[in-house]
């Protein structure tokens, strides 16, 4: 990671964010990915590879009285989750661990949902990075199924996973899911209401036996084609994004 | 099935289907189906579940020559299929079988392309209805891998699977295909833009490369609310069902 860092706005400035000029920085996946947890104050969350921290402050800064726990496997990240926790004065904690290798408290505690945006790319398949971090975020080497895996044995009783990720990895994530929770619930995202969506989020439930079901697509963008810089986020979009409300995956 | 039937218009009055007033009766689905199948002239063609041959007769209507097998489990629906085609004048043949066992000749054949719109039901999970043929049609007891694999198996290089289903079976079609065919696309089916998608459209390809990939949803009515009884259907959907166009699946 560079040693060189920015702190960004998120959610219209309710959140300030210290992460890497170079090298991996959230977009708006983490806070999309936040707005759809259906938390109620009080509840345990916790983030598998939290990076800085951006969707667990997101969701703090939503929802009150919760606890949050990120696990982060680089160092350095987990250190920047810790302080922006910190500066933001959020109830959130960030341990530096491989989700392989939890330590043993985590390993004891059930959490009411757990939430996660695993690299997007299998790093099998890719390119490497110049920047190790950002490599390691965008496609990193532990299998899209041992994430699943560990989140899914972490949520307790009526518990929600909730998930963004790549539209191509749909049929490995299902693969990794069907059988163990139920309930299952896929929000295509797309950038325009033309375009193919890219990205989807999915949230399951331990003990849920709702038969899978789509929702409507979220559109990110207004309009069929890219106009101008200026903002062009559809109205929901825009609310998740500047003001940090909630996005039911279900509309 | 009843002995009654009634003689149908589909395509805007393309084709002329004779099917029982009661019992198991097409609808848009299969139509739909038809139009998303890549067919080119001259091809050849195998629909698994062929019914009273509605998917066939209206893909053999907007593409020339090819040469169309349908397989129906159902006597009495083969024998509508076969006279169907026909009346029609269509190049379109239909055999009674169960396709776990297709005759032997159907086994020594690849085709361009295999179509299917299997029973939307799982039998073992639903109730029975009065009428056995409405029965197997909307809920048959061959499992839903096994038309995957039949079909799979007689898809020649480079063809195409294309097939309409219930949104929830979604997570079991991949499963049976993920490994067996590439290039998937699913293409939700929704009767409205604001409601939650119920069908799916999917083509895989034999050999294909291309990763998993999602399209926008298939809109079938204009407007968030049923309005009166009147055509509400948008655009591209009623140049389907009225003139036979195509809807590709990746539009």
């Amino acid at each position: 990671m560079s040693e060189e860092l920015t702190q960004d706005d998120f959610l219209g400035g309710k959140i300030k964010i210290w992460q890497p000029r170079r090298g991996y920085r959230a977009g708006v996946d983490p806070v999309i990915l936040a707005a759809s947890v259906p938390a109620k104050p009080g509840q345990s969350v916790l983030e598998l590879g939290c990076g800085v921290g951006v969707a667990s402050l997101c969701l703090a800064a939503r929802v009150p009285d919760l606890q949050i726990t990120g696990v982060e496997v680089q160092a350095d990240y987990a250190a920047l989750a810790r302080r922006n926790g910190a500066e933001n004065a959020m109830p959130f904690t960030a341990v530096t661990a491989d989700l392989r290798a939890l330590p043993a408290d985590l390993r004891q505690k059930r959490f009411d949902h757990v939430i996660m945006n695993p690299p997007y790319y299998d790093r099998a398949a890719g390119t490497v990075s110049d920047d190790a971090g950002k490599d390691i975020a965008f496609g990193g080497d532990t299998p899209l199924g041992d994430w699943i895996d560990t989140g899914a044995k972490r949520i307790g009783p009526r518990g929600y996973l909730t998930l963004i990720q790549r539209m191509e990895r749909l049929p490995e994530v299902l693969d990794a899911l069907v059988g163990r929770l139920g309930a299952i619930v896929v929000r295509p995202v797309a950038g325009r209401a033309s375009r193919a969506p890219e990205l989807f989020l999915l949230q399951a439930r331990q003990e849920g036996r709702t038969p899978f079901r789509m929702a409507p697509a979220l559109i990110m963008h207004e309009g069929d084609t890219h106009q101008c810089d200026q903002d062009s986020y559809t109205p929901l979009v825009s609310d998740a994004l500047r003001s940090g409300a909630e996005l039911p995956i279900l509309p």
